[in-house]
């Protein structure tokens, strides 16, 4: 038995988001499969974490075990010549034995991007949310570091998902704009995990900034508040990307070097 | 009566191309049906030329009559409050009487974007032909200088919209990849008037050179020989933008001017 690693990109746009779902058209159910034809037998194909409808993907990862004794980048291959042209499988490999993509992952990054221009973006209207007002990219980006570091962020978890606990540790958040003169912000985040809706809720108060409508201390004070009431709204999925998922792996590490996706 | 002026952005992925069609999604169609709501009749919208199936613009150019009293910029935000959400009217103004989009045009300019990667860009798979295979751009280039000038371009034409003459002037054509390290490689043309199919046909063409199973020469060559067999292939639309439309209107030239698009 050998464990496969991948990484993946997709647009989520026609998905109802990573994780199977016997009636839904979801990534997961895509790559299992295709993976079956392949290899002949269903697997379970795990992934870093789900991403929700719509939500897109330059970099997940995602593990699985099999008995092929195919090559990984053979594997690849068909994987990409079954799969629906709005997945590709970037890289594939053969992982320490007992990886898993889900349990391993000890960081993940995204990305969420803004359009902030008085007209609609016809090419970017699936990868960004349109804000028709003009965003302070530099204030969002000062209140954004309350976040940073070891919070309860249960202000900004939505009812759904419920988790054990809700501290994580976020490692970095920016927010900048994409060229001077161009109307795209971006807000990266990194955290060693992310509670349901975290990263868009984090968006969607930070945007109440950008324009204004709340001060840049409200955002630390929201999270302080550990009450989902007291910050702003949830963004809409279309302007977020998992960009890559770290693995720290010290006992096999070589062979799972390479984790990041481009 | 008064002359509108639009420059229009569009994602032309699900239509049957700009020309009006009655049983068929059309670019021109969403536009007229739009204008139609605001002003309580019908109006012909002239392009400055039709673009095919699935081709896109970031600068197409319409003009139109109305006897409307809306101000310009109130008529593109209602026609922006009434368009799908994959055409955007980017500019309205009162052009000069008489102007006419199709007739008035002197120039256009088109891109055409390739991506030359292994793996199938899932982001951009709309906008871009995927070739697997990586061009070779400088090479690509020095090959399409051939086209410069003026030349019957009947080898460029594809059947099925004859004109009165094939001869056309192009007045630049480059070929760069976007970034070094990228995967895309651009092509831009800017002619007085295209030929049915004939920027895919180009591109089609130095393709064949970019991969190296053709000489350089041959672009030249295949021009020279005034026959449709002598060239490559049609590139597929996905990847052609319409970008901007010049016009030049001597007397009338302040009404008309910001005639681009960006």
């Amino acid at each position: 038995m050998r464990t496969i690693k991948l990484t993946i990109a997709y647009d989520g746009t026609h998905y109802a988001g990573w994780q199977f779902q016997p009636d839904r058209p979801t990534v997961q159910g895509a790559i299992e499969a295709a993976l079956e034809q392949i290899v002949g037998q269903r697997a379970r194909v795990a992934g870093s974490g789900r991403t929700d409808a719509g939500v897109h993907a330059l970099g997940q990862v995602a593990s699985f075990d099999t008995t092929t004794r195919l090559a990984a980048d053979v594997l690849r291959r068909a994987l990409n010549a079954r799969l629906p042209h709005d997945i590709a499988v970037l890289t594939a490999a053969d992982a320490p034995p007992g990886f898993h993509a889900t349990a391993d992952a000890i960081r993940k990054r995204y990305r969420y991007m803004i359009h902030d221009g008085p007209i609609r973006d016809v090419f970017g209207r699936r990868y960004c949310w349109h804000v028709y007002q003009r965003l302070d990219a530099e204030r969002m980006h000062r209140a954004a570091q309350a976040c940073m570091g070891t919070h309860d962020f249960a202000s900004f978890e939505n009812r759904g998902s419920p988790r054990e606990n809700s501290v994580r540790t976020i490692f970095d958040v920016a927010v900048y704009r994409d060229g001077d003169e161009t109307n795209r912000v971006a807000i990266e985040v990194e955290a060693d995990g992310f509670l349901y809706n975290m990263v868009r809720n984090i968006v969607g108060t930070l945007v109440e900034v950008g324009r204004h409508a709340r001060s840049e201390e409200w955002v630390g004070e929201g999270l302080a508040a550990c009450d989902r009431s007291a910050t702003g709204p949830t963004a809409p999925p279309e302007g977020l990307v998992l960009l890559r998922v770290k693995y720290d792996l010290p006992d096999r590490r070589n062979a799972a070097s390479g984790d990041t996706a481009p």
